[in-house]
């Protein structure tokens, strides 16, 4: 900490974080405290003012005693000129700790002390302290002022801190695998097409051929883990999908890990699982830094709710099952209470059984073992029909991680592909390396959205993500 | 570190990063090793072989006494299959100190031992130790496995957790703005257009509306900014540039820092400065793991001149000047070594005078305050007819950052973009910021491949990405 400090010779602005850190041993004074006004009381004899400045979702609450310092009854004061959304520097002020409330100190100062910096006008959007998340959705440029949607800023920076220390204490290089690509290697949705401004005014070709966003990065992280060993990334990738549900988006940011020498599908469910309580420990860890004090009105869930989940996530090893023992049971379910679709060996798992499942399990599960058909064809393939992968189903959510062994036999990888009537010239680089020393190596991708909704109990994905894109109107920003 | 492992219920196969670890209190054996064979010596009493793993610059010697154990005399002996390129499973082996030597330990073992794990053809690419940086780009599915791009890989992951680091410890959140834009809002460059397949097919548009690739992610950052205090962001961005040179990518990652609060640029700086010297500083602590200890016939800069340049950076504040100051410098220059272009109040600066003015501090340097009308419509005007910027110059490559204050004012911001030409009413949301709770603020940009390439002594900023995309047939896989 101290060398990070070293190099600045000179103190950055105060954040409110950083006042609160200052609890134990607290200044006297403090001087310029900047923030935006969140509420504001007037009282005849004290005025008390609560500011945010983003770093926390607490806000710092001022005093000004107005008998002390009476300039506030002149119709010119400040404090009259007050209104919420307001940029304010107090200039200096008096730190009080006050160990019986909430919040265990707060800030006297005078109206004297204050200077608005930036004014709102009367329509300014963010009046009440509880708005719906329709609402605030509705104020893109405003939004993440809110206490809630701040929080989930900030929830979603700390998730990838714990992601990036947990990856670096295991030896994985992060990477920056391309997201232009020459095609859609996986078969995985719906592809954007980029061309070149100037380029497609005369219709010729910027790279020389038809260049699409990346769906996925693994083709091209294998490259690099058969180099590196062990390899991650945070990317975004893009699918033009048509669905316009909670639970797509078409740009999204996916971690996905690649490493060698795992050889048993059991193994990558296990550094799936020490991943996701890893950075669930980290959150507990941070809980008063990151869960929010305010929440909209009506669909987000409150913090006991989700610190109970987070503890409950740490209890116990999740359940594993493979695909048929899933059908099984979903098969058994369905002739009690049936599904829209039945279940049936050979069918992907719809969106209703997997939120069945773990809903039955009351915890993530692992699925293992899917039908060949179900999967990509870069999968290991199974003594029988299934291959090596597994899916991690969370309740409510449905699939949030999905990975698998990769095929590492160059002859059984070209006999899947042409099963498949892919073009196996267009992705022979991709198939070279199991001629070139292959090694046994699997992987797993996990859409950051969608973990990050659900763990802070955001029931839509678009609300994870500063500023969603979808099919449609989304894009006016 | 224990916490990280904790939630990990069997080891993961053992890297040689965490091998080089044990040296202080080494295992007596050791079983299950793996890795890729880099070269190998059979001489007739032992046979010395060489492995590397991905994890470290650091080559795994393997001694075999071949009169210890013999089986490696009959011609199928597993030491004469050896070939480079191989993938290789140790199963057991001694543990015996050396040190006297450069490595200080080796790993014993018996031609029993081993399994060949996957074979490489007789043409496998990278046979010598050293090959030239040519030679290794024309082999993109290997070219990583190669002691230096291999380091440059890791380096960059080791630069971009740093970065990591320095950012949350001073309250930054990082945040992930939007890739898929609507318009170049910069000017920036060249756009790239995207549309999705099926959409292209039938002639309608994905999103309602022409949808672009980011140039630069700052005018969001600018909106997250203004909830969060502070934030941060790495990434993609793209622009379709027709200049093919080792300075430029179409898909490069920008970091992007964006803080309240700062008034003047010097603060900015300072900023920028102490980001710099601590990831500087965090190379330096990791240097033994960092710099490769081959390099390719060349091009490349060997460890001791890195290292010396690490060092002084450290070593003192860097120069600070104005443009106008900057300006008189090149011109007196001029006046006895002409350069290609004549040095001009009021133009900006071309590459040769940017290298010239950081070799002639023999330093990175700060040019500040650029006429208005060689920056950005966004920047904060000052009192005379230049603003509130900076750009960061570093020897041999030029710019590397760039950043100013922002324009806070609505009336100031408006008249501005008039004045350009600009169509304002497309960026009344990026605008209106300036209405609601205004405050000072700025931020600056940092290309990640040249500060990598850069800090790494690799001369084509193509080498620090892994698989890099500019104009042209770079984009077959």
């Amino acid at each position: 900490m101290s060398s990070v400090k070293s190099y600045l010779p000179f103190n950055l602005p105060t954040t409110f974080k950083s006042l609160f850190k200052l609890i134990d041993d607290p200044p006297e004074r403090i001087q310029n405290v900047r923030g935006w006004v969140k509420s504001f009381r007037l009282l005849k004899k004290v005025a008390f003012i609560d500011l945010q400045d983003g770093t926390t979702p607490h806000t710092l609450k001022i005093v000004v005693p107005r008998d002390t310092i009476d300039v506030e009854r002149r119709p010119d004061s400040v404090l009259r000129q007050l209104r919420t959304g307001q940029s304010l520097l107090v200039k200096d002020a008096l730190w009080k700790p006050t160990p019986t409330r909430l919040q265990p100190f707060e800030l006297e100062t005078s109206a004297a002390s204050f200077q608005i910096m930036g004014q709102v006008p009367d329509s300014y959007a963010l009046q009440k302290k509880f708005h719906t998340l329709a609402f605030l959705r509705s104020n893109p440029t405003l939004k993440h002022r809110s206490n809630y949607l701040g929080a989930l800023m900030r929830f979603r920076s700390h998730v990838e801190s714990s992601l990036t220390q947990f990856f670096d204490s295991h030896d994985f290089t992060k990477v920056s695998p391309p997201i232009l690509t020459s095609g859609d290697c996986e078969g995985a949705g719906e592809l954007f097409r980029v061309e070149s401004n100037s380029h497609l005014a005369n219709k010729s070709s910027y790279f020389g051929k038809k260049t699409y966003l990346t769906v996925s990065t693994q083709l091209h992280l294998e490259v690099l883990a058969c180099a590196l060993n062990r390899c991650w990334t945070l990317a975004p990738c893009f699918r033009a999908e048509e669905s316009d549900t909670n639970r797509h988006l078409s740009e999204f940011w996916m971690l996905e890990a690649e490493l060698c020498f795992v050889e048993n599908v059991g193994e990558l469910t296990l550094i799936a699982e020490a991943m996701f309580k890893f950075v669930v420990e980290q959150c507990i860890a941070r809980q008063a830094d990151l869960l929010p004090s305010i929440r909209p009105e009506g669909s987000a869930e409150d913090a006991q709710t989700v610190l109970a989940r987070w503890t409950s996530l740490l209890a116990t090893a999740w359940p594993r099952l493979t695909y048929s023992a899933a059908i099984e049971l979903l098969t058994k379910r369905h002739a009690e209470v049936p599904f829209k679709f039945t279940p049936q060996w050979g069918s992907d798992l719809q969106s209703e059984h997997e939120k069945w499942l773990a809903s039955h399990f009351d915890s993530p599960v692992f699925i293992t073992n899917y039908p060949k058909d179900c999967k990509a064809f870069y999968m290991k393939r199974n003594l029988d029909d299934t291959v090596a992968c597994f899916d991690l189903i969370v309740p409510q959510m449905g699939e949030i991680i999905g990975g698998s062994i990769r095929e590492d036999n160059y002859d059984a990888l070209i006999a899947e592909m042409s099963r498949r009537g892919m073009k196996v010239e267009e992705l022979e680089w991709y198939a070279s390396l199991r001629k070139n020393g292959s090694v046994p190596h699997g992987g797993f991708g996990l859409g950051m959205e969608r973990f990050v909704a659900w763990l802070f109990g955001a029931h839509n994905i678009r609300d994870a993500i500063p500023f969603h894109r979808s099919a449609g109107g989304s894009i006016d920003m």
